[in-house]
């Protein structure tokens, strides 16, 4: 009764620290993208989703009818929000960039990078039909992974739903929609079985040469020169051209396929490369869906990033920041001194510095004894010497003591 | 179909920069006074909500039944999950000091400074019997409003529990917690009628007393002379001078009881100054709930502050900071340089800057344009000159325009 749920998360202040620099570098790095942050209800209408993704959504939300008869949802995804903010303001200024970070909901078995409750970055550009805003958009993804030190440790591999559909038309295939359906089950299915059905749907040619295609991945030239001259190939060179001078590489997979009614153009995924963990992150263009929430046809293109496979892959490569406590200075307190050190403490808050005091007025040894264990830097300890203006200042990693004037303690402390 | 829920907010990007600026400085304000943050489910069992705060939370609540036949809610206060987090960890070194700023949703009609979502700042002090923590608490509390710039803007009333009582017991009033419902009544009723219960339940003279007491209002000794020796009045003067160290003032004001099965001690409420709107924040000593938790008996102290009461008088007193997009650089193209223009923006974001950079391919006077709009402070426009390692650099503001250098664009944007 008295526990957390399942699939929910308690985050400790050890836990915390390592997850605010992770996530502060995040947003950090949307904003050198010129990307603005939003922030978006965590309810909404659950018809909301079922116009984006069918009833199929319903069943993994946290869905409820409130108090006054309405049904609605904890948001199991930010598209639709963000979506319906964008149709009910005629008045923004195209392109519009977005990001935001919030909590979602999804009433999944709890497994490994999947959590019933986690945290979604969001970047989306409106506005933009060309290819340049897939850049921009990739080029952020990538970017925020590599500033985080994932650098090399990831693929990203992008996959173009117009390039399939003028491969499977040269092919002669007419159920395209039921083809992509066949195809993005090719994880899921014995490889035997995958190419029965993609030839069931195909016929038994084209069946055989789009497998081929699937698992051929490289270069966007790469790809291309097995698959024959193609108009949208030019787009994907270009935009392999335009990441280049992002500095960023991407491999064209085919086999990536990702919300059959939902995107319109290039798709993408970032895996690790170790293939341990599911997909990092996930996007695409998606020009249909702000008309689906009576907005004007706008173009679209963005992607979402889920805290907890990050997560999982930083800390297997030791990248994941130290857990632990950190304060910069803890005031100790001799007795009958403690409003001269409330003053000092104050002073050195409102220089910016993290201050920790004694509440307690438990012995010296026990006061440094808990500054060493919240990791301050430095014990001031604020005794006897405070008359002639004095405090003892102790560095808690050398363990070295001297005794300080107050006003001088700033520059003591910021020494190292 | 397509709206928000009633009660919630969409948070678009001018709006969201003012809000991160606030946010970030009372979680800023929390780190220097040695505060650390955590975070915690938004979706708890309904039942820890019921230990705490019995029935009539319930109705007050975001709550169902999931699919897995679990009732739970979503939260309306952060205590008792943080009181569970405590109960949870054995291993904690003591103080514990916990800031949180997470959402919270309550089941209410919305009015002014009333949401049905809404973010609440929470700081709690946990382990400290002493009135040092209640000290600190209060001072933090004082701090995030000067430093948002509300100083003599509000009074932080503070009442307590156990004078209260003292005082009751004094006057030879038995039924304690029936008088402390009715004064938890005393500014929803009128005054008649509120004296009348009051000597209902206290009697006829104790009545009197008692309400002119609770319309005493003044320092702790201001209103101490009106009462006469009180054991727990020395440690409210103690608490005085503490705070006094601190460089805050506070209210005795005996009228404020905020939850009567809940607090224990000093109870507190910064208001308005000018009355206008509901208070900005609220707390006092709670040292019964962890407990109730299953964890050790532990004292307790802390507030929470919402974030719609702090919005409306920061913009009634001016204070809230300016809504408006905001980036550094926007990097307009030529066309024919956009693989050029990208290494450029790529560049500068490295170094810090925010950058927006055109996607469209449209006119330069249309970008310039834009440039504006979102409130660039400068423009860099890449074209021929880039051939000589060259860019022209528009400062957005003064209008104002020269061709730079790339190596030294920093240095011109950092000027101003």
């Amino acid at each position: 009764m008295f526990q957390k749920l399942k699939g929910f998360r308690d985050i400790y202040p050890e836990s915390m620290r390592a997850r605010r620099i992770v996530f502060d570098k995040i947003n950090a790095t949307a904003r050198e993208f010129g990307f603005h942050e939003i922030d978006a209800p965590s309810v909404e209408h659950l018809e909301l989703f079922r116009v984006k993704s069918g009833d199929e959504i319903v069943e993994q939300t946290f869905s409820f009818v409130d108090k006054g008869g309405r049904s609605i949802t904890l948001i199991p995804e930010l598209t639709p929000t963000v979506a319906r903010m964008l149709a009910s303001r005629k008045d923004l200024i195209k392109p519009v960039k977005w990001f935001s970070f919030p909590k979602m909901w999804r009433y999944e078995e709890p497994q490994s990078g999947r959590l019933r409750e986690f945290y979604q970055f969001n970047a989306d550009i409106f506005g933009v039909a060309g290819i340049e805003a897939d850049a921009e958009v990739l080029a952020l993804a990538m970017e925020i992974l590599d500033s985080l030190g994932l650098k090399g440790k990831y693929e990203m591999r992008v996959s173009d739903r117009l390039l399939m559909e003028e491969i499977l038309r040269k092919l002669g295939v007419e159920r395209i929609e039921e083809t992509f359906r066949v195809i993005d089950k090719r994880d899921k299915i014995p490889e035997e079985q995958f190419l029965g059905k993609l030839q069931d749907i195909a016929g038994s040619d084209a069946g055989l040469e789009i497998s081929e295609i699937l698992s051929v991945k490289g270069t966007v030239s790469e790809v291309l020169s097995k698959i024959g001259e193609s108009e949208r190939g030019e787009d994907l060179l270009e935009l392999q051209e335009l990441l280049a001078a992002y500095g960023k590489e991407i491999t064209l997979d085919l086999s990536i396929v990702r919300g059959l009614a939902y995107y319109t153009g290039v798709v993408f995924e970032a895996h690790d490369s170790k293939g341990e963990f599911r997909a990092i992150l996930g996007g695409g263009r998606y020009d249909n869906v702000v008309q689906l929430f009576g907005g004007e046809p706008t173009p679209a293109v963005g992607f979402g990033m889920g805290d907890a496979v990050l997560e999982l892959i930083m800390k297997r490569e030791g990248i994941w920041p130290e857990e632990r406590m950190e304060v910069d200075i803890f005031v100790a307190i001799v007795p009958g001194f403690r409003k001269e050190a409330t003053q000092i403490a104050m002073k050195l808050r409102k220089e910016g510095f993290r201050v920790d005091m004694d509440l307690t007025g438990r012995s010296l040894g026990k006061q440094l004894k808990y500054a060493n264990r919240i990791n301050a830097r430095y014990a001031i300890i604020v005794g006897e010497e405070v008359r002639e203006g004095k405090v003892v200042a102790k560095n808690m990693k050398s363990g070295g003591q001297r005794t300080v004037e107050i006003g001088k303690l700033k520059e003591v402390i910021n020494e190292n």
